[in-house]
């Protein structure tokens, strides 16, 4: 716990079955104006629309829908729900869905009110929004876990003409006020999209625990919500509509990237960089790029913070040390990760996802640079996305 | 995770050395009119009471002093400051020392805008304040890593004439706004302040822990706390300067009682209602009333929860399982606690706290009953008690 930092986290999570009574407390809150933020159209398949509209009329509310978000939100969409909100002067953005959706429905609520180029000022300059500018107040009723956008201020759109996926995380302003939590809400998503939620947790995770090698409260945090991710991950891709197991995926997702796990750490952020630019030129499931790639990525990263990744091999993946030099122990805990991916269906090739040789030189070069145990070159993502063909 | 439950913490926690910043930034949020609560005057021979009140001057406060909170704050202490908080209006109560400081603050914060008996009320009948009463917001500056009272609702009182010590949960508006965490502030402790402090601390993770029996990602966060919390300890009670295990100590603190590790959970709190006896009948330090009772109260529960204390021995204790019965490994883990409490120095008998067996009816008969694996009588407590004499 080194360092000096300041943790912040208002949203008020309502966990369980009981949305309708939750959401209904929840709104009491807000204005009347409201906008429904989802995506394609499948929580009108699976009855959770209903639900949401019913408990909207309810509590006399007025709805203004916005629906389409796609699973890598683009500027131009971002642009039309600018608008909307705009022309609509609604009070209180309600993003139904995952990640995406409520990405998307932050960045509505940073630009609305903003005079000028909102994509610009936010992502590209990395700005705040200012204390004087009006900002929307932004709710969740949760579909899909993975990202954490429900409890942080994070956003990433996708200016699709010049392929540049950027992530902006807002300040406290921007974190969701409420969200609603039923895991019951993501049995009816697809397994690959399961998976590849769970992936973005343990990504989440890694990214966090390999930086530093001090002695710290948060990497025995992680240890913890990692141990659980990968116990309850077993069971829910046998047994999809297993309660337990997905509601402690669920709970998990939430915690994993809502600040509390980056207190006092630095981070190492690559394996999301290179994932984003991947996404940008093939429209991959993100959590599938970042499985992809993480196998090789730590492979290259692992001697630059062997004490760290030995450390994960016996503590998170109960690699008995006997015998073993650390280098080795290091080894066998990236191993039993890679095991891990192949053993819960998430890609463990770029190949897959429609990579090819030819294509990463691009990526590499479009790549956001950063890194933790080692500052990672252009050439070093080259390397990287070599050995993550198939 | 199974269970419905709300999660909601707007604690602001300005965590570091740079408390005259955090200080200054936290108290923005609020008026003129600062009510200053603090304990014997420790603080004012390491220089904090200067630091705090330099920074009450600077943003322009007026300050209301009220001092001589003692460890287990009392009624008479409650009313009097009650009617200090009242008689000047007081727009903030910020409370500098340890967890009794907090409680304490949390007892005048709700019972000066309370027309008739606030012991009566929130206490005995455990009410929470009306929606229309004036609730004052409390703010901390913490001296003591040991209870969490910084970041909850907790606020225990003793009504010293009937020997009687009661806890109060207060909902979210007691939950103080903001709390600055400064680790350099816990070394002028004397040691054994630390050592109680530390095993509050693992008692709040074991007392939540130690109660069901699912596979639960709260569980898993807690295991990672405690194995923080005693890596931690062992390197404080040899060096106290240390900043990063008196950090780590500090951040165990607040997030093993801030309600994260209840949701899900029933919890087993009789160690807690018996310590708390314990300290009405002889002002024992709270912590080390936990300590002098806990080897002897999980060798009572162990066999009703004997799956869980094996799990306790092998994630928290690093116990090999080869060979062991599950009931040996169960026994393996609470001689490893009882160790540790040993090593650290904190009570392993209740007789060093002055309580003789002639007290052992008088105390079980004044507990408050309840418990997790087992629901424990009145002479279950007396045999524990009879097993934690020296």
């Amino acid at each position: 716990m080194l360092g000096n930092f300041i943790y912040y986290n208002p949203t008020k999570l309502y966990f369980g079955t009981e949305v309708e009574k939750n959401l209904s407390d929840a709104l009491k809150n807000f204005g009347k104006r409201v906008l429904l933020v989802y995506g394609g159209g499948s929580i009108k398949n699976n009855g959770i629309y209903d639900t949401v509209t019913k408990v909207l009329k309810e509590t006399d509310k007025e709805i203004i829908e916005l629906s389409g978000v796609m699973p890598n939100p683009t500027l131009t969409k971002l642009l039309e729900g600018i608008k909307v909100a705009k022309d609509n002067d609604v009070d209180l953005i309600l993003a139904v869905g995952g990640g995406s959706t409520i990405d998307y429905s932050k960045g509505v609520a940073a630009g609305a009110w903003y005079d000028g180029n909102a994509w610009e000022n936010f992502w590209v300059k990395q700005n705040e929004p200012a204390a004087d500018q009006k900002v929307i107040p932004v709710g969740s009723v949760l579909t899909l876990a993975g990202t954490g956008s429900e409890m942080n201020g994070g956003s990433v759109i996708t200016d699709e003409e010049h392929k540049l996926k950027l992530g902006k995380v807002f300040g406290e302003r921007l974190i969701p006020k409420f969200a609603i939590l039923n895991p019951e809400y993501t049995f009816s998503l697809p397994q690959n999209q399961m998976v590849a939620g769970i992936f973005d947790i343990m990504s989440h995770l890694m990214e966090q625990y390999f930086s530093g090698d001090d002695d710290s409260t948060t990497d025995y945090i992680i240890e913890g919500i990692m141990r659980s991710v990968i116990a309850s991950s077993r069971v829910a891709v046998k047994d999809p509509h297993n309660y337990e197991a997905r509601s402690n995926i669920m709970w998990c997702a939430t915690w994993a990237l809502n600040t509390l796990l980056k207190m006092g750490k630095k981070g190492d952020w690559m394996v999301h960089m290179i994932a984003h630019t991947i996404g940008a030129f093939t429209h991959a499931t993100h959590g599938m790029a970042l499985s992809a790639i993480s196998g090789a990525y730590y492979r290259f990263i692992m001697k630059f913070g062997q004490h760290r990744f030995a450390r994960f091999a016996k503590v998170v993946w109960e690699i008995p040390s006997d015998g073993k030099t650390e280098s080795e122990l290091a080894i066998a805990g990236i191993e039993a990760l890679e095991n891990w991916i192949k053993e819960i269906g998430a890609a463990s090739n770029v190949s897959t996802l429609g990579v090819t040789s030819d294509m990463i030189d691009e990526i590499a070069e479009a790549t956001i640079l950063g890194g933790g145990y080692k500052q990672i070159t252009i050439d070093d993502i080259k390397e990287i996305l070599k050995n993550s063909l198939k």
